[in-house]
């Protein structure tokens, strides 16, 4: 049996016991059983903990081998270091395929007990035929099975999956991406990888037919060789987005103390992913922007953008912020030009790419309109919208605007196979804002565009990076040229 | 008489006169009448257009020499091109000082009679005594006074003055910068600038007191030398932002029609900025950080940062993002690893810069006295705290860190003279979240560390590149080299 086909039995238990459960609501014990619980675990959910009967509504075993049943797929631990390898035992008895390890204080101490107990509890999983995740990590978000790591979490499910070595970082990049309307096949937490690593998760994300694009975020790696190889059989498969951690000289020292791993030099992970075709990310915010890039643009290999919408200054900044990211922009054609010369002969001479949406006001021409003719163009590959706020309308017409004159165009060009790239900042609005029907609007727009399939990003020069990635990763997936 | 005094005396009238103010609410005569009527406009309000006898419920004048008041400051005028020379004569029989020309359609147009129109309005006005501010622009945002260019900006004032080539752009810039908690002396639109230039708008602005710091957004100047005596001077009293529009090809072309600019090479500019101790920035939303940082920072001009707050992935990544805009990470101190010790003799060799919040969990040190333990440290010039909720805990709890122990912490840290940054990940939320206790607690918590004159970025990444320049520009101003 592969390893990837083996894991991916073992991220899809039908039975689950969180061992340390416990009703104190700072602990794992109680969060991981919360979790499961609100996520609606599909499979069923036993508990232990020797010094409690009921948590949530659920009974309470002293000890898992008193639980009934006899095939325990998967058991999540919350209980202090020293406790996992008699854990181990029981596990064993249950015939537990999986041992997730919350229980953390182990190698990442950087102190000598510690790292020893580490490698006693491999050691014995090994023997006794258990894979272990972690230990210091927070496991599987699976959110077809109601498996969760984190409050709140999205219960749909979508085409990002991946892997994570930092918990934290797992469930902050899932929660802000999910506002960004990312949803995810499923995301592992990894931790120090005493096990379950880096690139046996790399092949198992590689074969998962759930996941689309590949999101991770790794402090160090254990065999280098393994990974590249892993690495070139993925990238040709489907976009590898890594946020490499621990790049700097802190880092370094860092990485140790954080997940026990070795960091190595950004230099040679650089060439490495240049030569492979990996995405590399310097901070989770452009994490987030490239799987939102993935999730909502198709593989685009050609680089002119018609940018529209915004006043003179918004235009010239984007024209700016795209040139830099390595896009043209091409003049529109002679035919749109005489549609605008048809309409309105006082401006047409002077519209131009990108698109400088003021021109129109107390014309008859609307910035919908050109959007709409926009749609017939053929020299371009993508269209920039930018859907500016910058010049507030009244109420009732610039709620029309956003939310449906705006929508029906871009959807419209998207029906001729064009991409589309939204741009709405939505501001560090505070709770003023949140009560205003403007910044509202903006929120209420922003999710009706991205519910209708269009990639929006908050700011011009976002999405530009976001978008040269993403054309540089197809365009190395036809050359199989070192990656731009 | 001054240039500098004289426009500083024609930004401050003590009359405005709004011709072709207007019933239409699309119409820049009808907002601009509510812009000053909204904001509160200290002096007297006169509105003309011959065809209407009342607006907003204002008396109307059919034309401005109707108007009984025989000084007329400041006149804003909403009519069309060829209207302007003969308002032009009214405007000096009413010994008008300023005419702000929000009508367009001149020089912008590329197109020979409008430039001539230009030209001969400018050669009149000059004739009359009369300066222009424009054509083509959005004025005068001037919050002291009541004078503004758009809805829903601050009344409050503050340190933040500039000019801005754009007015869309200026508008923009100042309603999300308001939302980081940034205030405004004033801010100038003055698009083509036929008359008042950016030069002669740096220079005011050089010797304005109430302006600190100087932001601006330029297309292209009109007298590169006697800008840069310009800059030269005004960079040794304050920090001069610049984002500058039309960079690329395109923005090259495309500056003409927007403002008449000529664009100049980016690579000159760029020289420029450096040797003389200008801030060049790359869009809208590093204009805000920047002022952002100016207006809560002291001049600091040491690399040291301590980072604080975040789980292990954030803080790693937060590291290296500011180690990559070249800041360094000291050890924590002998003393402080003591205090550790003392408090918790299990984690304390293992507490590092950056310091890895997720640590404490179940331990007896929190990160607020850590935060306060830290403030005795002397080894460093800048405090990092990562407000993270990537570990979102109970809402009692979390209120109560996030809005009250954070707060006091840094408040405690700034008390001993060390600057704090703060970063607060505030989402691209929706609906359904502005709803939520959580987004709301996190949006009243920026509120309350923004009063406390605290420094708040959305991310550590533009936190860290918008305090590199800061700290840039106060080194150079102490040493007076190139700018780095």
């Amino acid at each position: 049996m592969s390893e990837e086909f083996s894991l991916g039995r073992l991220f899809s238990p039908s039975s689950v016991a969180i061992v340390g459960a416990s009703l104190n609501p700072f602990s794992g014990g109680y969060q991981f059983t919360r979790f499961l619980i609100d996520h609606g675990f599909q499979g069923k959910l036993y508990l232990v903990n020797p010094t409690s009967s009921e948590i949530l509504g659920l009974k309470v075993y002293p000890r898992l081998t008193e639980i009934p049943e006899s095939n325990l797929d998967y058991v999540i631990s919350c209980i202090p270091a020293e406790g996992v390898l008699s854990l181990l035992k029981d596990c064993s008895k249950k015939n537990v395929k999986l041992v997730h390890l919350f229980t953390a204080r182990l190698k990442e101490t950087g102190r000598d007990k510690e790292t020893k107990l580490q490698g006693e509890i491999l050691e014995k999983a090994r023997r006794l035929g258990i894979r272990i995740l972690g230990p210091n990590c927070m496991g599987i978000y699976y959110p077809k099975l109601g498996l969760s790591f984190n409050h709140e979490l999205p219960r749909e499910t979508g085409p990002v999956g991946g892997f994570f070595q930092s918990g934290g970082g797992a469930g902050e990049f899932v929660r802000y991406a999910a506002l960004r309307g990312v949803r995810f096949s499923k995301i592992i937490s990894y931790g120090n990888a005493s096990d379950v690593d880096e690139t046996e998760l790399l092949n198992y994300f590689t074969s998962d037919s759930e996941t689309k694009v590949i999101a991770s975020y790794i402090e160090g790696v254990k065999d280098g060789g393994k990974f590249v190889e892993a690495l070139a059989l993925a990238t040709k498969k489907k976009p590898v987005i890594i946020l490499k951690g621990g790049r700097g000289r802190t880092g370094a020292k860092l990485a140790l103390s954080h997940t026990a791993s070795l960091a190595g030099s950004v230099k040679v992970w650089q060439a490495v992913f240049k030569q492979y075709g990996a995405i590399m990310v310097s901070n989770f915010q452009e994490l987030i922007d490239q799987v939102v890039a993935f999730t909502f643009l198709p593989p685009i290999t050609g680089r002119r953008v018609i940018i529209a919408g915004g006043g003179g200054g918004k235009s010239m900044v984007s024209a700016d912020v795209w040139e830099e990211e390595g896009f043209e922009l091409p003049e529109l054609s002679v035919e749109l030009r005489k549609k605008i010369k048809k309409q309105d002969p006082e401006i047409w001479d002077w519209v131009r790419n990108p698109i400088d949406a003021s021109l129109f006001q107390g014309t008859s021409l609307s910035d919908i309109d050109l959007l709409e003719w926009i749609s017939n163009e053929d020299k371009f590959d993508i269209l920039v919208a930018n859907l500016t706020q910058d010049d507030p309308l009244p109420k009732d017409i610039w709620e029309k605007v956003l939310a449906s004159n705006f929508l029906r165009s871009t959807v419209a060009i998207r029906k001729k196979g064009k991409p589309v790239v939204c741009i709405i900042e939505t501001g560090e609005i505070g709770l003023a804002e949140m009560e205003s029907w403007k910044w509202k609007a903006i929120a209420e727009t922003r999710r009706q565009i991205i519910n209708q399939g269009l990639a929006v990003f908050p700011s011009p020069e976002r999405a530009a990076r976001a978008t040269r990635r993403l054309v540089n990763y197809w365009t190395w997936q036809e050359n199989e040229n070192e990656l731009l």
